[in-house]
């Protein structure tokens, strides 16, 4: 195997999910389809290198104009901003199509594990969007992790008595679950918020 | 999304071992490391894309010289080849450092579903190979599979006759594994081939 070969299939292999195995499979099927397939993903990396941008408003990504399509959204409600951990649960969040106002993506979960601390959840330029924007209610979307519930509970605490309606999003049974599966923890929260 | 975005989280999600779920979390992975990760494996990308050559000698592959860095190897055996299905196989080959002659990398198995006939095998001017540079041992590593063996059938007989030694890859336990664990085949191969 040439060196630059290798050095490529390391490199890839260091992306998540893949290992050195899946890398050397994605590489060969890179070299067999150079025209099919190579050039296509290189001109799209090539694209998404030069254009990415991170939204100053939201932290969101986009590969357009520097504000992202959804804080540029006229259409979209601007008094409700949800709170995710990242640009991968905001997409998530709208392929449901179930959410129409604003995001607010932050750099990271609360962990003193990993030192990341309340400069990560950029509250104070959320605070001041809030005021400029007449924000009546923040959805807190984050996982339902230890590192989630303890970022969720200090953003409830920041928010207290700013006249801000706070929400975090329901736990449960997941749709289409069994009961005989779901473990204690899920199902005692599942019973404490019957409705 | 932007439509760029969710063009390029399709393209890497066609490719082997990954999928949408996957893809997405290279591309998010590659945005959060522009300098890092993203602009490496864009230069790699780039460089192979350019560079790589088909070996016609061999068909390996490799991004420097025309003539590979085997076939071009002064100090390997000339005298043996190893007929390979893929370059992915020749790779594991020389990871075991134990092969130090040429190769002959196969544009695929015979197969009569995928319509792959003995063209695929370029054994004419695998021959022609042989003659001139006095091949006195080809060694058949193709996979243990249907197509596999019927594949290496079909190259044992082309060759019958031609004064050169065929041999292939021994069948057997695996190093490691376990008798209780072994599929019946195989132990039936093993016993077959004691010594």
């Amino acid at each position: 195997m040439s060196p630059d070969i290798e050095a490529l299939i390391r490199k890839i292999s260091g992306l998540p999910g893949l290992g050195p195995r899946s890398a050397r499979r994605i590489v060969i099927h890179l070299i067999k389809n150079r025209e099919q397939v190579m050039e296509p993903i290189l001109n799209g990396l090539e694209n998404l290198y030069k254009n990415v941008k991170i939204c100053p408003i939201c932290s969101n990504v986009d590969s357009f104009s520097a504000i992202c399509s959804i804080c540029s959204d006229e259409n979209r409600i601007k008094d409700t901003i949800c709170i995710v951990e990242s640009v991968a649960d905001l997409w998530a969040v709208e392929r449901t199509a179930c959410f129409h106002g604003q995001y607010h993506v932050l750099k990271g979960l609360l962990s003193s594990m990993e030192g990341r601390g309340p400069e990560f959840l950029m509250l104070d330029q959320l605070q001041r969007r809030c005021e400029k924007n007449k924000v009546s209610e923040i959805i807190i979307a984050l996982s339902a992790t230890l590192e989630g519930q303890t970022t969720s509970h200090y953003i409830k605490d920041f928010f207290k008595n700013k006249n801000i309606k706070i929400t975090m999003l329901a736990h449960g049974i997941p749709v289409g679950g069994e009961l005989d599966y779901l473990d204690d923890g899920t199902l005692f929260a599942a019973f404490s918020a019957r409705n």
